[in-house]
């Protein structure tokens, strides 16, 4: 529909893990689609990774990515030199999460948005440390801090929420936001293998990590829910608020004795905004009728959002996977100049 | 958010039905909270219904409509005078769908247009006749033309695709559009009573119409899936380009011999942009495997949208209802402003 020219938006893209080489890549596929369908020109002009940052302000190829990444050619700059001082739009910011300290991410954040950039990030934990600050600091700057791959991966709804459910009063929501812990329960209760066993066989197949007690103890699902308890809920909380318990004490009698009275099992994140019975931020094991559209299978994400005017909607999609996550932040990079 | 004076939005409400009536009583339920979080100011300046329009630029009261509606006051001038002449921003169209020939929605909705009004609609029958014409009409005036109450009533789906999924490529959407077929399937399933009995019980419970067959026959199911088509597919097909099957000749003995296999009979209506294989438009009775999110129960809608980035996305909502309709209705009217 753009007849104009289109709007050059550079983007640099911090952390080249699976995310941060997922968003290149979506971004190199799609680039003349979008270009096309809302008027915007993306082009890479940086990436950093631990080392630090090599620049282009043409455009880096996916060769020149490539070889950064393997270590073949060495970086140009700091990464903090990148974000301040190489001219661009939007930052990019797919460093692991940590939720001690936020970890470098919450520099970079904080950094790029001093730079008045646009943030848009999958990382967890400057958001679930220090939600609020980075909010008033992208307002101060008149920039936007985007966070969608941040909750669900693929499956929408921080915007899902605050566009298409604009109007709404947001009761509560209540899902599934961590597709290893799902994945787990399903094998369990499918093949009837205990929990050990199942764990091993996710671990083989890359679906949980060779540490994965941020998932299986519920951690994972914690952050998560603080990201939308602050951004949904305008509350005002962090990681150590949150009610925890994981899926490690799930026995296979458990998950029959649920099956018998038409239950399956899942560990369940829920949050709402406080009502007369106090706030629930809890993750916990739950009984959910068979029936329930709660009740998805295998590595999927589900949440269902209880609504004052929509009634409940539930939204289910894929929670993990780099193009996944590369997907929710493409949208948040369109969504920027829609 | 906002601090500086909340921006004026004027509306008028064509078609005083459950949905228009719904869409009152929402604007006026929510009134602060919007310009308190969206910094606009919603007044209702005029309502119309058969006899004519009312119409009041300092706000009509509750009082008023009613009183409009039930025949205590007479009209002010004809519908058609009201969205041409009374100064205002936003006509919401929310008279019945025809599809025969699009009805008087279609003349309300160019006519608000040419009035350089932006135009808000439930009604299927313009948007299944004349989707092209109507874009290109409100694209040529600056104006915008939303109408996710179309399809799904409250299940979030034309701008979950627009919005939260930009930047995927749309291969299909595949779902349950009507609530009605959904409530006899599933009951005639629980229940093992047959299709005239649940019909029957349907009509008693509000759920179904006196005369049902828009949507046991599919055709309601259809002429949704043209809009998703036009909308989302870029396609240029009307209601007769539906290949259509209803729900009227399933049996009982059909929905056992499913069950036993593991499987439920729904009313799926399927769209695609068209592939190698040719382009999809049908709604019919489908199989559909007891644990797949299509799977969902009652008067409830569902879509699986598949993209190329993000995987499968399903969204689940109530498909019917005139405040879930409003609900949708009001996030159209904020999404013109934000």
């Amino acid at each position: 529909m753009e007849t104009k020219l289109p709007k050059l938006v550079r983007i640099s893209i911090v952390g080249l893990g699976n995310v941060g080489r997922g968003v290149a890549e979506v971004i190199r596929r799609k680039q003349e689609e979008i270009t096309r369908k809302y008027g915007i020109d993306l082009k890479i002009v940086g990436v950093a990774d631990l080392p630090g940052a090599v620049v282009d302000e043409n455009g880096l190829s996916e060769d020149a990515i490539t070889k950064f990444k393997s270590g073949e050619t060495a970086e140009d700059m700091t990464t903090l030199d990148m974000i301040k001082d190489v001219e661009h739009e939007i930052v990019v910011e797919t460093t692991p999460t940590n939720v001690e300290n936020g970890g470098p991410g919450l520099t970079h954040i904080i950094t790029a948005l001093e730079s008045d950039r646009h943030v848009v990030t999958s990382n967890k934990g400057p958001l679930a440390l220090q939600y609020g600050k980075l909010m008033d600091l992208a307002t101060s700057r008149g920039k936007e801090l985007k966070f969608e791959a941040s909750v669900g991966g693929a499956m929408p709804i921080i915007s899902l929420i605050k566009d298409n459910l604009a109007g709404n009063g947001i009761i509560s929501i209540k899902g599934i936001l961590n597709g290893t812990c799902n994945y787990i329960l399903t094998r369990m209760r499918e093949e009837k293998l205990p929990y050990e066993h199942v764990l091993k066989e996710a671990q083989e197949r890359g679906i949980a990590e060779t540490d994965p007690s941020n998932d299986v103890a519920g951690r994972d699902t914690a952050v998560k829910l603080v990201i939308l308890a602050n951004s949904i809920f305008d509350r005002n909380v962090s990681y150590k608020d949150v009610e925890v318990a994981g899926i490690t004490e799930i026995t296979l009698e458990a998950l029959k004795l649920a099956d018998d009275a038409g239950y399956v099992i899942k560990l369940i994140g829920e949050v709402d905004g406080g009502g007369s019975s106090g706030e629930c931020l809890k993750v916990a094991p739950r009984l959910v009728p068979k029936d329930d559209p709660l009740n998805v299978e295998g590595t999927l994400n589900v949440a269902t959002i209880k609504t004052d005017l929509a009634g409940d909607i539930t939204v289910i999609g894929k929670g993990a996977g780099p193009i996944e996550a590369a997907s929710a932040v493409l949208s948040d990079i369109i969504g920027i100049y829609m």
